[in-house]
């Protein structure tokens, strides 16, 4: 663990530091992909399978995944994962269909209606990484919310492999409702879904977590179509005192650092005992983690343990952070919510592990990374949904406003806005 | 005006095709504003004077626009102005506090409290286009919904000019109660707000529209910052039969060709002799416009005329159109709403023209264009916030909670997530 000490001035300076250097060029891969999405563009389905042979050495015949391999491959899983994933499904619709919003309508001025409806998206993309990264728990992340929003067609892409693709991806995305899953994967998947293939429809918005390849190619599309954030590597926060428990502490930040070897675990701290413990435990239960490697050396380059002055301090540092999940692992935490500015998702007091909300809890797991959480949101309902404003005016009521309108419309240089209003009263 | 006649699916196809041929490559422009950027991120303040200097051919000694110069500006511009920009804010704020959302909380599960907090983003970056494109109303639409969202410091940024900034603009801000104000424009004044110079504060979040250069930019430091949209040329679409007003309608199409001539002005009608008569008049009001050239040159090159069987195959067509603005000049339009799925304002009825919106109902007009509704918002105060999961478990709802958490865990390979749980009941 790198250890960051000093006065909270210098330790938000060296956090500030850390995030410049952090910018990276990749203007190689850019340009890769910028010519991977004008194959797509320009050859389609052929540009697809040409691809798939080349990145994922498979040749595919159809890149379609029929409804009778979807409900093969959900039989082939095991029925308690199965109960686990509807377990999971029920309480992140019940969480998540607590964010639709509602139309308003307002009437105060007389002779004048102004309202914004709530429409959802109409069809939407969702990525699903493949290999080792084929996470059961994503897919019901990304496709649940747009379901509530009441999303008309979810395309679900995934990357092909000799082996097809996993039962449990396939059992998830039945589970979810998925309507349709292509096989296809990289930025030929998002360019596919961004200009619609032979087979592949366009879509309106593309969500889901990919590799560097992926959000290259999320960026450039962007614009074209919606697209959610872009995605960097995980991170915890942890903020703790004298009180906490060092071994929970310990595991919580190595559940993060198992992800990746860029993902970062971060623990807080006014207390320089309970640092020193944490720190002990950390390579205790990392012996015997079987993805101890990763997880070391995630640690190593990228764990951090800060020593803050006083309780106020630990929150300034874990603002300027803004991590991706948060633990407050304080005496009567819920005290403290009102000092979070900048966070993902919070988990409070000694229960809620951070795993909980990968897989249980029902909040959305995928949410905004390093730093990121100062302006983006967890992935939610609101995410595939767009407002429409109404405005109504009777012809009494556009008299009130017209002068108004026409001499601003006329401040600026814009004739003809003038005149479109004045023309109701010739 | 181009005519597009034919079945609503020929309609379709025609419409389809012409979005993809809009797909253009600015690798060129992208390479010049990636330099900029690199340029502002190494050199700060001496980079922006040197741009300053070359593409707007200002040598600057202050960046910042101090209070006095604001001041005085505002009091340089007429009563009336100050007056008609005064009730445009009134109603804009108005309309923008019913967008305000509460924080939720949920105590469903015995044991689990979750929740979603609605946090304001810290600091935000406003872009102000300058010379013949400065409007005032702009500058209201972009801060006040920042405002009310309770954004702590807003600052503007809008190219410097050898005449200073125009007063109207100065004013507008000082009526929106802009923090601070930076004279720098283009690609520079973007990579400013998103790294940050010795004088220019880095934001989390940059909006407002711009040029080629600005958006590109904007694109590039997109994940680095929140950016609102990548603004596209503008657009009207109108759905009238042939009991609308054919003067009304040239006015409304008219006033969107003015803006410049890539503004695409849409006539959608089920009568051959509306549209007659509409063509007929947009050429009779061109004749004394005083941006007769601009608006000629979008009418002939991006205005349009379609023609539907049907009143819902006005709708359908519309809705792939997904126009920015969209006036419904048809009896009872508050029939048709159900009708409508993408748009970004929609005006109601004879008397609800485009230009109100533009200038004071309050409704925003910083909106989705050249198709983007069909998954853009308007500009609104939710733009300006962002949201924070909360989680809360006792130990009992834990240990409830537990081994679907440990199984899916490890069904995933991610053995240190399912420890993590577990350690709390060793």
């Amino acid at each position: 663990m790198n250890w960051l000490t000093g006065s909270t001035t210098e330790i938000l300076t060296a956090l500030k530091a850390e995030v410049k250097l952090a910018q990276e060029d990749n203007q190689e891969i850019e340009e890769q992909v910028r010519q991977i999405i004008q194959q797509v563009i320009q050859n389609g389905d052929k540009a697809l399978k040409n691809y798939s042979k080349k990145f994922d050495q498979v040749e595919l015949k159809d890149l379609f995944i029929s409804k009778e391999t979807i409900d093969l491959g959900y039989k082939r899983v095991e029925d308690e994962v199965i109960k686990a994933l509807e377990a999971a499904k029920e309480n992140i619709v019940s969480y998540h269909q607590k964010q639709k919003q509602h139309d308003f309508m307002d009437t105060e001025k007389p002779g004048v209606l102004r309202g914004q409806l709530v429409l959802p998206l109409a069809r939407v993309g969702v990525y699903v990484p493949g290999g080792t990264a084929a996470y059961p728990s994503s897919v019901l992340m990304n496709v649940l919310p747009a379901k509530i929003a009441g999303v008309e067609e979810i395309i679900m892409v995934t990357p092909p492999s000799v082996d097809g693709i996993p039962d449990v991806i396939l059992a998830a995305a039945k589970i979810a409702g998925v309507d349709k899953i292509f096989q296809v994967g990289g930025a030929q998947s998002i360019a596919a879904l961004a200009y619609g293939t032979e087979t592949v429809p366009k879509v309106d918005k593309i969500v889901g977590p990919g590799n560097i390849y992926v959000a290259t190619a999320k960026k450039q599309v962007f614009g074209t179509v919606g697209i959610d954030m872009i995605a960097g590597p995980s991170e915890i926060g942890i903020i703790a005192d004298e009180t906490a428990n060092p071994a929970y502490i310990a595991a919580d930040l190595l559940s993060q650092a198992e992800h990746d070897t860029l993902a970062r675990a971060i623990l807080v701290t006014d207390s320089n005992q309970l640092a020193e413990r944490v720190e002990k435990e950390i390579y205790r239960q990392l012996e015997t983690l079987p993805r101890k490697e990763i997880a070391k050396q995630a640690i190593e380059n990228h764990g951090m343990i800060i020593i803050a002055s006083t309780v106020a301090a630990m929150f300034t540092i874990m603002n300027e952070i803004a991590p991706e999940h948060l633990e407050v692992q304080l005496l009567d935490p819920i005290s403290y919510l009102h000092e979070i500015k900048n966070a993902g998702s919070i988990f409070l007091g000694d229960y809620a592990s951070e795993p909980v909300g990968d897989y249980f809890s029902g909040t959305n797991h995928v949410l905004p990374t390093s730093g990121t959480a100062k302006f983006y949101s967890p992935l939610g309902v609101y995410d595939f949904v767009k407002y429409s404003q109404v405005t109504y005016y009777t012809k009494e009521a556009l008299a009130q406003a017209k002068d108004a309108i026409a001499l601003l419309a006329r401040k600026e240089g814009l004739e003809a806005h003038a005149r479109a209003v004045e023309y109701r009263f010739k």
